[in-house]
């Protein structure tokens, strides 16, 4: 089945709020197994939003609409409709009543406008809002389905999950199906090499279907499966899941194996903490680190050495070091071994580097990451491409890979 | 001038993705005076997609899309510009250069799927991409005029402010208005405090418009005016930004004047050094301080303390402070007078801290920052509401905030 989605609201075309109830109902429709042919955005205009309701009832199986369905005279939802649909506003009297009811159970009088609330299209069925005032609409026009629901996130997660979603999935009728993920993690190859890699697979889309994701260095490839059981798709997702694998040889985790958790695994298979000695990246390894709930098990702490003046006093690189380069293996090898003494941490990732704007020594994206462990230290030199931050995110990442490495005795 | 937007991607429609680009187009667009017609998020299919552009370029004077120009299969905003208006594909041999001199000076090949990105609708003309390889796209096609940009979010926004906005409003014609926007921070007010306080002012929308933002703490008011000159421009946003500023009480600074660039201004004047001693931030406030260039002129690093040993032996937090509680004001002021000798910083704040998910000590959300300078030092508790990732974030701008304060001879 093909849903398309409606966002009205000018505030959303003016840029003043980020849309996140086309995130939210895409997730849903695809978690339910349902297709999203389109997602249209528009502003409080009664002509533009009954010609975008005309054209999605045309090329969709079902609407899912959003706002434009309060008390003011910007909400036209309820308008538009009726133009598109050529159907009569009616009005629920007994929806008034509750209305007035809710109103007075907070001791307030009822503004006049929200009476609008109980109009309705012909035919329409209401659906309750608990979190809030304005109905939802559950309309049928045709062989299509309409629903339109309050454009305030909460209200309207609520409805979706509640009532359109199930309402939807009836409608496909037949037995019910079980959607299920597989997310890979994969590290080391480009956006556009993982592309090359699977573009056959890419090109099938059949079940399951395969989406790619980059973030900062990784690449999440993830493959959905659709079938009648919860078994049946664990079946359709292995052998693939089994190519991709073999494809990449560069997943290194699956589903919530983020690379802080299998860090913060492999340290526990050791019972070794962590700590980090940073430079260029300023405490973005730390931060990343700290920010998993139950850090503290394994986290020591960090020493960020700035200044080289920080570098010596507290971390103990020394003289030759530093002459060697402050932006060299030397230095990072120094500041993970120091780090390791000043920390009393049993694993220690340092970095230094040129993060730019302007050069300090070596060229800009020139970064050096070491990691020390009670049985061993290396260093691995980068060339970063981009800008201050690009540098700056991109080892971070690749830093945690190293120790991940390194806890994995894979050493570079 | 109407302007469709076309955001391009099944990652979109999928819910991966929030898309912060249809907002940052909308936003543009309504700074500049021109008027956004619809947006609309399609997947990666020609034919839809080809629909989409072929409706957009009936609808609106322009049409500006985002994402599918990438190097992979995915990637077919080309294809399908060229299927909506019938123009063929040509290839740029110069581009293709430019690309292998990308790769080239990153010591790396450039993968074969990346020469696509050298194919482009005949007549277009393309827009160079600062931040990454794809290139944008400027096409006339009859009155109409298309613009496609990449979807990664930093190299669409210095596209779109770099050239398709000029673009557009050279188009418009006429005198040559002038468009000037005013940033205003600030800091202590919630968002819905701010909108109730410049309630009548975003009714109006008139000529300055206004809008604002709220990021993690601060809220920016954007007052943004047209006129025929600079001047002019200047003379109407003087009387509002006076008015905004009398009503908030809690403006901070202006335009370029981010937090981390008035600590730095403010360190500069006393010829002060600054680092931090972070636990529940656990390196966070030192990041965000490094992630300004030329941070190094004023940064010396940070202790980042996690586990209560490195408390006691980098920054020599005595026995009796811990005892206090390691979530306290003592134990806080301890570890910033402490970071400032181990760090030999002038200025020194300091973050301890129980961000949850489990209680350490404190409630959840109970955060003590202080900051110690040559002169003086004091604490401050907060309470944050949220998440662990919400308490660290508000927790790291309100330290920067009290560092301002205290550089300022503004002690709380």
């Amino acid at each position: 089945m093909n849903v398309s989605v409606i966002a009205v609201g000018t505030e959303l075309l003016l840029g003043q709020i980020i849309n996140t109830n086309l995130a939210t109902i895409g997730r849903a429709l695809a978690e339910a197994g349902l297709d999203t042919y389109r997602q249209v955005v528009v502003g409080d205009n009664l002509a533009r939003l009954a010609e975008a309701i005309d054209e999605a009832l045309q090329d969709a199986d079902a609407v899912i609409m959003t706002g434009g369905i309060g008390p003011t005279q910007d909400d036209i939802t309820r308008e538009a409709i009726c133009a598109a649909t050529g159907l009569g506003m009616a009005y629920s009297s007994e929806y008034a009543a509750h209305l007035e009811g809710w109103w007075a159970s907070r001791g307030r009088e009822m503004p006049e406008t929200n009476y609008k609330q109980a109009e309705h299209p012909e035919g329409a069925v209401l659906i309750p809002n608990a979190k809030g005032t304005a109905p939802g609409l559950d309309l049928t026009v045709g062989d299509k389905r309409l629903f339109a629901m309050p454009g305030v996130p909460v209200e309207m997660k609520e409805m979706l999950a509640g009532h359109v979603i199930p309402a939807l999935v009836a409608r496909e009728g037949g037995e019910a199906a079980v959607l299920k993920s597989r997310l890979l993690r994969s590290y080391g190859l480009s956006e556009s090499r993982v592309a090359e890699l699977l573009a056959d697979l890419f090109e099938a889309q059949s079940n399951p279907t395969v989406a790619f994701l980059a973030s900062a260095g990784e690449i999440k490839v993830r493959l959905t499966a659709k079938a009648p059981t919860d078994d049946a798709a664990d079946a359709l997702i292995a052998p693939l899941e089994a190519e991709v694998r073999s494809r990449l040889q560069s997943v290194f985790g699956a589903d919530d194996d983020t690379i802080e958790q299998i860090i913060f695994d492999g340290l526990a298979a050791r019972g070794w903490s962590i700590g980090t000695a940073e430079s260029a990246t300023g405490g973005m390894i730390i931060a990343r680190l700290t920010s998993v709930p139950g850090a503290s098990n394994y986290v020591r702490g960090s020493v960020v050495a700035y200044a080289t003046g920080v570098k010596q006093a507290l971390l103990g690189v020394s003289d030759e070091a530093i002459e060697d380069g402050v932006v060299s293996e030397a230095t990072a090898l120094a500041m993970a071994d120091g780090g390791r003494a000043a920390l009393g941490a049993d694993v220690v990732v340092a970095v230094t580097g040129s993060a730019g704007p302007d050069p300090q020594e070596q060229d800009v994206g020139t970064m050096v990451v070491a990691v020390a462990t009670p049985e061993r230290s290396q260093a691995r030199t980068f060339r970063m491409p981009g800008d201050r931050e690009r540098v700056r995110t991109y080892t971070t990442t690749a830093a945690l890979h190293l120790v991940r490495l390194a806890l994995a005795d894979e050493w570079w």
